[in-house]
């Protein structure tokens, strides 16, 4: 087929707080072939400048907008997908947000290839069997001891075993304080649980600072921390992995590329690797982070925190992976972020979470989103109309193709 | 004083080609005071999709735009700069565009503060003196070896002693066919002449593929052979460095941030790290790049390929280096990046060129480019305009002032 249109949707809560909440808003894309079948993606990044790296002006012949790279390309098979990528990356080399919107569109390449091919993406992508991942509950620390151990309960009760604590004031005062909101978490998780940290790179290249935390987050049994540096601080994360203890470093969310997250496991000394699907190009470029994590001994895990369109794109490039099997899960997500879809990944009776066994990503938008969350974009340039989003919102039958 | 407000102004080619050249448009950034003293710089990116990163609806905590972290802020000596850069770098974490977007905004604060203080940046850089640089002509390669033949030809009949050629067909057809073009850049140069290479990352981590060119470049006595990989596959840059005999390796123009800068030099085994002002968050840190340069015994050259504004940007992160007296100058710029600026930095009677002694960046805007090469945006979110640029073309007093 070809590639006859993508069309992009920004959608928000009302009110979006400063929160380091991903979840407030969402920019969905819809990438249609010439046979009229609709694939669907979601970019993890600003809306409005994701949607102006699509239909942004040509600056130069390395500078051109992703649409360039996109629309009347072939899809015929999955190469077409890898060899679209490359276009983009060569096209757009100096269009710094081109990774971010290009990645939704790429996931929606492999939804539309996969409803085609009736083929789930896992199984595109090489698999042959998507195995149970064990979902952790991601969310904030509280403002308080004991609203992290509110919360951290609250996840327990909802069934989970495993809990990511992350952001709000963890790193921003002393030691001794985060010490006291990991006791309180690991009191409400129990001996058993696995607990996870997220320093949110509250520490930018700062290593004593995190290091002072490494008493308290071994004696807590932490499994890992998670971004205390800027993500390509290779050197600062080497020096904390050679002195954390048993507990392993994690990163890469912020890779918006794959060699930014090899760099991490070769220079940074990481355990885990962690892959946005909305920021790092896609399924594609998320599965050669997993084949070269498999093959350096680092453990593969998705970044997830908005809806669950972004959790089946996520768990694509690892489902076939049996050892690596935690999963991130949005525990505390905005409204917007559930209403998204109609299809939902609830954990089986075992409690494990699994990549969808329909075509394509296997997940239903839900009509209803546009009408309730839609956020009207018009952008003109040099008197031309560059993109109006009130002519493109899709009827329902668009939506259920 | 305090920031009161920031303007950006979109120009434009009449017609922008595939070429890579990035003087066919310019997104200009005027920063003011609440004293009435303005400032300006140039972003060197997709002037829509950099205009949007400013005014974008905030995302969450650390994914607002540039605006938020810029707007109302006291600006009051040199370390208030760092200071916002900061900011914007905690607010905008995942706002990728956000370092492209801020690279001009933090030249004109530094341009705005040197007019308050009547002080060039460069000084307020804590340089004593600006020595001269031997600029080298930037160049595309042509079509044939006889083309390129030409081109250098005419710059030397300029007075360039330094050449660089990139990009065009070179690495894209038989390291035959490479040789060939060095070989007749080299005879139009003279064997005293400085002669560069740039191969615009064409072999992207094929480092067998960029080693057949090791011999011609190394016939040619070419001094340095620029971005062979892209700019973040250290490992492809290390492999390459310890094989290319007399030829060093240069990059860095793609880095936008300091990290991705020092992570060249630290793993990539480069001899000469090139900053483009209008990427890497501005000149604060590109001046931090230079200090590790020189720590590393690493040669700083600056990146500049569009108006004289820009030059004057780059210069001053360098300026106070007596050693590092390689200057890219824009040889072949379109009309638009000549006519930006009323004020030319041209070489002196040595062939040197110089950061201004003028305030700040000591370079005046011409008036007359905005009429001319003026592109009118209008970007609307939820029924709010954001950004309309017919409403802030500036006037004549307001630019001169």
């Amino acid at each position: 087929m070809r590639i006859d249109a993508v069309d992009f949707f920004y959608l928000s809560m009302p009110e979006v707080t400063l929160e380091a909440d991903g979840s407030q808003d969402a920019l969905l894309v819809r990438v249609a072939g010439d046979n009229g079948i609709v694939g669907w993606g979601e970019c993890e990044a600003s809306p409005l400048t994701s949607i102006a790296a699509f239909v942004a002006p040509r600056s130069h012949g390395v500078c051109q907008p992703v649409s360039a790279s996109v629309i009347g390309e072939r899809l015929d098979d999955v190469d077409d997908i890898g060899r679209i990528s490359a276009l983009v990356q060569r096209n757009s080399m100096d269009l710094l947000q081109a990774p971010h919107t290009y990645s939704g569109v790429e996931a929606a390449l492999w939804d539309l290839l996969g409803k085609v091919r009736e083929q789930p993406a896992w199984s595109l992508l090489g698999y042959e069997t998507a195995f149970g991942k064990t979902p952790y509950a991601s969310m904030l620390f509280g403002s308080s001891p004991e609203q992290t151990r509110h919360d951290v309960l609250d996840a327990v009760e909802r069934g989970f075993r495993a809990v990511k604590i992350g952001w709000g004031p963890y790193g921003t005062g002393t030691a001794a304080e985060d010490a006291d909101h990991l006791a309180a978490a690991r009191e409400a998780l129990g001996a058993e649980g696995l607990l996870l940290v997220d320093a949110g790179q509250i520490w930018g290249e700062d290593v004593a600072a995190a290091a002072e935390r490494v008493a308290s987050l071994n004696e807590q049994n932490v499994t890992w921390l998670e971004e205390p540096f800027f993500p390509d601080s290779y050197g600062s994360y080497a020096q904390l992995a050679s002195r954390s203890g048993r507990v392993r470093l994690a990163g890469g969310e912020g890779a918006h590329n794959v060699r930014m997250a090899l760099n991490l496991i070769d220079h940074g000394g990481i355990g885990y690797v962690q892959i946005d699907c909305g920021r790092i190009g896609g399924l594609g470029a998320a599965k050669r982070v997993a084949d070269y994590a498999v093959g350096a001994g680092v453990t593969y895990v998705n970044h997830t925190f908005t809806s669950h369109l972004a959790l089946s794109a996520s768990l694509q490039p690892f489902a076939g992976l049996r050892d690596h099997h935690i999963c991130e899960y949005p525990a505390q997500p905005k409204q917007l972020a559930l209403d998204l879809t109609t299809t939902r990944l609830t954990p089986d009776h075992n409690g494990l979470v699994f990549a969808p066994e329909a075509p394509g990503l296997g997940v239903e938008v839900n009509p209803a989103v546009f009408a309730q969350y839609g956020v009207a974009v018009r952008i003109e340039v040099g008197g031309e109309v560059l993109f109006a989003s009130e002519s493109s919102v899709p009827d329902r039958a668009q939506v259920l193709r």
